[in-house]
């Protein structure tokens, strides 16, 4: 049988989703137990992190196992991704050792590796990620690459904590302002994971240009038909906030201008009003707030919607903790 | 009930400090234990540090607990903690996220923020470290700021163990030269513990321009008048060093300088005598040498006296391990 | 009784050495135990390292330990380890205070502390960890200096693994090239194990220039003699592999142009052909291929090679977790 990995929530049924979410609340009611006992992963962060790894490594120690944290590049060594090259460049290692060596050391080995922002036709391929799933012969986990599946799994729990069933709740995923161009990372898996729960789901950006890449538009549609719910696009503040019980903010550079982000700066600039902020929520269904975290106060949110109780950011980040136990355990599971 | 922290010795009484001496004494002599069983720690350093970060790891580990390390700004995101403000510059994330988010993931928070050494009416509001107490929901624990309580600790459970009690002993806290103006913490830290445990505390130092802030100089007098000590200063280095039960040594930069110190540089540079030599021992009470390390040796103090059987500034290093055990299970015990 | 560290084999006899990789069989076998219960092992990690850090980190965790992982000039305090010298530069701290407060806080100490590539002749005297070594009260553990004792375990182990017993086995350590000047470290390493195992041992270079320290060469030959192996010098690829049943390959600078590299760069470059193909491997006895990793693919061997089932790079690198843990308990066992 193939090992199984846990790089995005597309490779999962919703039922499958379901039950880690079970596990999930199950973990967040009872949060020890001896699941990992002397087992490990190794967290690989060739960017930073708070939450994540904080998360990840609490999480393992919960439950009697332990992560080893590795920077590579910073505190290892940086590695090559690239099949059959000579490495004459600054890698001294390539992905096919790192992955074999690891895969004999610990039990799960769990990466975040960011996008380079230069092309998005190779940032797109998450070579990466891939590269360690083919090598590797432990499970794979992503802590976000193009796609953060963790966190749809924190913000799915946060969201049925609030409302139950989901299906047919009103969501919007709305672009905000921010002074660099970030990641769709989060944007992506928020549409995968709103259309799969069957919500009805308004991806709210300033122009066309920052619709998300066709591929997670596609994965919404489909998602959308199976569940019952719906995905569309807008570029209307108030008419995607009217009646709406979800409102997720996110900031993301525009894929037409990836890598020429010089070019795409004036028009972000211009729309620095998509802050979510008091005067939207109150069009909404008295709807909560959340966001994945890092947030800068005052630019993408402000400090009265940040620190008012429909804000459930916080809970969705708790639940990092939760959701991570769920999946490392389900994976364990498989050996 | 309000949440108690770990921030200051002089939000604890005298017999609350004893309390944790005696908690401290029996942890060195029985040093592994179940008290922070499934417990976490998050230690933030915004500084580096070995000593600290080797004892409290260490210390969560012999209890049964784990602590993780972070480095905000450098494996992790960096971190705004004024309130209110549109955050357009470096920082990713507001301490309320961060403190409210690392709050639900670990029973405890210790963290290290050096002054910026700019403006000393800044530095000494020690914003950073009462932010987290602000924001946090879990205990908060000074790993150094503008004081350091956990070296205050580890100082008199070393004194205690020469000395047994300490009333009445004759220390002196003698300014030593360093090529670079150093933080004042472990200087005003010392004042706090010596009157705290009723000692006769004489303030060594070159010039007025070197006496300490006047919170921590009120402090003291506060101290030594509730214990029966007493606090003066002196810039006559035979005087103090005469009859001395304890010498300890410390570098710092001259406040009325702060952030203007090209200029303080000539009079701190005409002041390496004040190293602590064998002569300069000969003067005391067959009187013990401690200082918080790291040292340079030869500039702050002399290979004799580091080599010597009265320097007890190894006793001192290792009680941060047992002190800060007792703090951690103390201030987990409220919970 | 003195204590002992692990600081290279040569202080270990034949038998004890034997015993070391019968107890990592041991582990390789039965992974998990209580060998290290509460104990602690500090590693200062003066380089970069990925398969030492996890490893030795997950060999402490699988017996019940805790290893501290300290990056001294980074994220812990510089340290100085000339003795009696005025500490007017960098370095905050002198290893006397280091080395002995650390004994204080964990059971075992590990360094890897790599040349400084400028003065062989200062390199070659290896003073950080003996430095450790001198002032430490607990065992020190070499993760690799100018030798790597640990490699050398993980590698003698592979080769059991494949061979059974190694005497008259012929081994070759073939210098290959990298477009930077390596350390001797696992050369020279290789030297000792190899003749300690009585192999019959040729080191294949391209000149005189690459042969290795006296120190190692003769240590090589008393290897040899006492072990009923020998070493030879070649710098004939087809004479050297012809027959071998094991080829390890290394990269190193020459030592007469230490410091001076520039001036050793062309003939680095002019023996890129000594890189490790089929054609070469062809020549063996159907030998197996190794490397302590990382290793620059299609730069120090081909994919060919890498992926070949007689490559067992992999199996020495996992071997490292085995051995490491041998180690660990040995030491702690004679407190």
């Amino acid at each position: 049988m193939s090992l199984r990995h846990f790089l995005t929530t597309q490779d999962y049924s919703r039922s499958e989703i379901d039950a880690l979410l079970e596990q999930a609340a199950a973990f967040k009611r009872s949060p020890r137990g001896q699941q990992l006992a002397g087992k490990s992963v190794a967290l690989l962060f060739f960017n930073p992190s708070m939450r994540t790894r904080t998360s990840f490594e609490l999480g393992a120690f919960h439950l009697g196992g332990h992560a080893i944290v590795l920077s590579p590049g910073k505190d290892a060594w940086p590695i090559e991704f690239r099949p059959n090259v000579v490495m004459d460049g600054e890698a001294e290692e390539h992905i096919a050792e790192v992955a074999r060596v690891l895969s004999r050391y610990v039990d799960l080995i769990a990466v975040r590796a960011f996008p380079k922002f230069q092309d998005w036709s190779i940032d797109r391929e998450d070579a990466v990620i891939k590269a360690f799933a083919q090598y590797a012969t432990v499970p794979v986990i992503n802590m976000e690459t193009i796609t953060h599946p963790c966190q749809e799994l924190a913000h799915a729990l946060a969201l049925k904590e609030r409302f139950g069933d989901l299906t047919g709740r009103k969501y919007v995923l709305t672009w905000t302002y921010h002074p660099k161009p970030l990641n769709t990372a989060v944007a992506n898996s928020a549409l995968l994971i709103a259309t799969k729960m069957g919500m009805d789901v308004t991806l709210l950006c300033p122009t066309p240009d920052y619709v998300l890449d066709e591929r997670y538009m596609a994965f919404g549609e489909q998602n959308a038909k199976e569940n019952g719910g719906s995905l569309k696009v807008s570029h209307n503040i108030e008419e995607a906030y009217r009646g709406a019980d979800v409102v997720y903010a996110k900031s993301w550079g525009a894929l037409p201008f990836f890598g020429r982000w010089e070019q795409e700066k004036p028009t972000r600039d211009a729309n620095k009003h998509f802050i979510v902020d008091e005067a939207k929520m109150a069009l909404t269904n008295n709807g909560v707030f959340s966001h994945c975290l890092p947030l800068r106060r005052n630019i993408k949110a402000t400090d009265a919607v940040m620190d008012s109780p429909s804000c459930i950011a916080i809970d969705e980040a708790e639940n990092r903790l939760h959701v991570q136990k769920a999946v490392m355990t389900s994976l364990i599971g498989q050996r």
